[in-house]
């Protein structure tokens, strides 16, 4: 197997770096992948915002609910949907922007903030450094805009931490793999065993790494999934994105 | 700069194929990388179908607005946001899942979505495979639900396209960097000039690829985000997903 292959198969998230700032020409090659990585429609409907200052970190850190990992790595980059540039860029053309007033926006820009995360996550490895995604920016996207000044049909979708480990973590188990894969058509047959399987690997995975308050994942999901622990709708709209359509 | 970083900045979507199978091992590989990718608070809320079966391909090629590569290829693989699978956890553990009614939903699966579909990709890529995202399938959500047969609490997001490439696209240019970069805040001041540096560079590009019909960038985006192209609102409402929060 490749050696990028086996790469992406060890992906694993880090929460514990060292302060070591990162060389510039590292970072630069790893922000120019997610700058090639593909926009629909080459909207290139994607910004990130560059995060070293300490006291934006410490924030951020804030913001996305005490993640100490993102006040301590030395780099932190958000991942922005921008429909501001597209707007700028139709207006231009002598039209009128409506595209940021559609659920079709969000499903396009947000895709499009996935794969520059991903892009961003396996060039940092690739270079042997730590990542770990933050969706728990979203838990405060207004103090997101306001810390990093963004403008309309603009929202803050996520982030990487970046930076040189001090520990690697052990790589947690996945779900039984027909519960990801479907041949043809989805097989709704499958899921709910392959569910009550994974509940066990994952209770026998924290025992084994010494974890006594480890959650199954169904347990896990009722946590997050039962109630509505991030309300982000009044946020974007009022960033433009109205959801009309 | 190592072989990773070099294939994720050499990206290109191809669209011409080979109709020839890929080797079982290979596909294996590519979609256990995404199955390793992380997904918000491990709730691995992605999942994959596979489609080899070629009136499947056509139709969905047919779905997508016409995009001929998808039934060329042999491999389409559609990414799916599946709060279905997430939904019989919390029902296990006793709970209800509210999460598919918020907005967060959307964004917390369609980023997840899209760090899978760059695995895919850049997998994919690594072994001397062809790929091209595919937004297209959102042109008619329910088309895809009904083809690939999926539950409630799901939406079909995007999918990549998976084949032996028949003859290298050029790589098309990018925006300017500092356009897609910023540092520490966001730079409104950089997006005009930078739009304006794109446009002449497109121009160019498309002549020197012997395109005459090559839209700038703003012009491009003018046809696509004046109006309301997609209108997905009512197929993901249907689907569970009702956007209250």
């Amino acid at each position: 197997m490749n050696e990028t292959v086996r790469l992406l198969q060890a992906h694993n998230s880090s929460r514990s770096y060292k302060s070591d700032a990162l060389p510039v020409e590292v970072l630069d090659a790893i922000i120019e992948s997610a700058h090639r990585a593909p926009t629909s429609i080459n909207s290139q409907q994607i910004s990130l915002v560059v995060v070293r200052d300490a006291a934006s970190r410490a924030r951020i850190a804030e913001i996305a609910g005490g993640q100490p990992w993102i006040a301590q790595a030395p780099v932190f980059i958000a991942v922005i949907a921008d429909l501001y540039k597209t707007g700028l860029g139709v207006e231009k053309a002598g039209a009128e922007q409506v595209m940021q007033r559609s659920l079709e926006a969000i499903l396009s820009a947000v895709s499009d903030a996935g794969i520059a995360m991903a892009t961003l996550m396996t060039a940092a490895r690739a270079f042997g450094l730590g990542i770990v995604p933050i969706g728990g920016i979203r838990r405060d996207p207004q103090g997101m805009i306001d810390l990093l000044g963004l403008p309309p049909n603009t929202f803050p979708v996520a982030g990487v931490v970046l930076g040189y480990v001090t520990e690697e973590a052990p790589q947690k188990p996945r779900m039984p793999i027909e519960n990801f894969r479907h041949e043809e058509k989805y097989h709704s047959e499958v899921v709910m065993p392959a569910i009550d399987a994974y509940d066990l690997t994952l209770h026998e995975y924290w025992l084994k790494i010494g974890r006594t308050d480890g959650l199954t994942w169904s347990a896990n999901m009722a946590q997050h999934y039962s109630t509505f622990s991030r309300r982000i709708k009044s946020v974007a709209q009022k960033q433009g994105f109205t959801i009309e359509v």
